[in-house]
């Protein structure tokens, strides 16, 4: 009898070993997950885009304020899941920096195309464009506005839902 | 006798999980001090910065190249802990983006400054400096220089390692 208990107590520790091991497994798992799934913020995630100009959240911080020594504007802006900019142009063009995330950037009648990390896009003068996240992972760019003295953004109508989905 | 040997051999097999269970949370802390050391790469390294124009190992990788329209240069620089720039002057200036790492920047006659993850600097035309890391922490930043039909860049002598010391 104490033979069969003692015998037991070693399965139950076995047992509990193995489920420890388990858990640490699934914990880590979740870690990883999560991160994958969460951009790398470089910067502080700064003021939710208005509506008149965004579809969806998007927030935009500003890093290099307009002067006449530079003439060059130069931000941040994190679009969550599914947001996008209006349709825009820029009298000097813009070059987007794409940081983290996944997202779309389309020069009208051009095709969509997806942007990632490492990417750059330049988008030419007085050139209508919008740009955004994918619908299932957010999007983290830096925009430059060169050559500020011509102008900074001409905002206009919204990228519809069709426009979007194309 | 029979006994003793089933007896071993689960105590063995005890051994065995606790050991797989210790090896498993050491490589996962291995991971985690990696991760921590290790700079969130954006772009592809690049290639290494010339040792005329560079001290230690420095990394540099061009994103936009300079053109009539955009008249700016863009491009990503890795300094391993320890390198830095040689002091060098832009005749229209210079934005640097801090995208993770710490490091210092300076321009001549004032005092180093610390510059991490982040951080904006922006250095004046025709002013002396240098940037890189710090002797412990590497830096990854991103360069802007507008206005490039003014020129781009003036690289003068090495900063020693007193001034870098500082």
């Amino acid at each position: 009898m104490k033979k069969h208990i003692s015998m037991i107590a070693i399965l139950a520790g076995i047992f509990f070993l193995i489920t420890a091991c388990n858990s640490n497994t699934k914990k880590r798992q979740e870690i990883m997950k999560a991160d994958k799934n969460e951009l790398n913020a470089i910067f502080p995630k700064g003021e939710k885009g208005s509506a008149d100009l965004f579809t969806g959240n998007a927030y935009n911080i500003g890093l290099v304020d307009v002067d006449s020594v530079f003439t060059t504007a130069v931000g941040n802006v994190f679009f969550e899941p599914g947001a996008r900019s209006n349709w825009h142009s820029h009298p000097a063009g813009q070059i987007l920096i794409i940081t983290d995330g996944v997202g779309y950037h389309q020069i009208e009648g051009q095709a969509i195309e997806t942007i990632k990390k490492g990417d750059v896009v330049k988008c030419p003068p007085n050139v209508r464009h919008w740009h955004g996240a994918s619908p299932q992972v957010g999007l983290q760019q830096i925009y430059i506005v060169p050559n500020t003295e011509k102008g900074i953004v001409d905002w206009q109508e919204a990228v519809t839902d069709e426009q979007y989905k194309k």
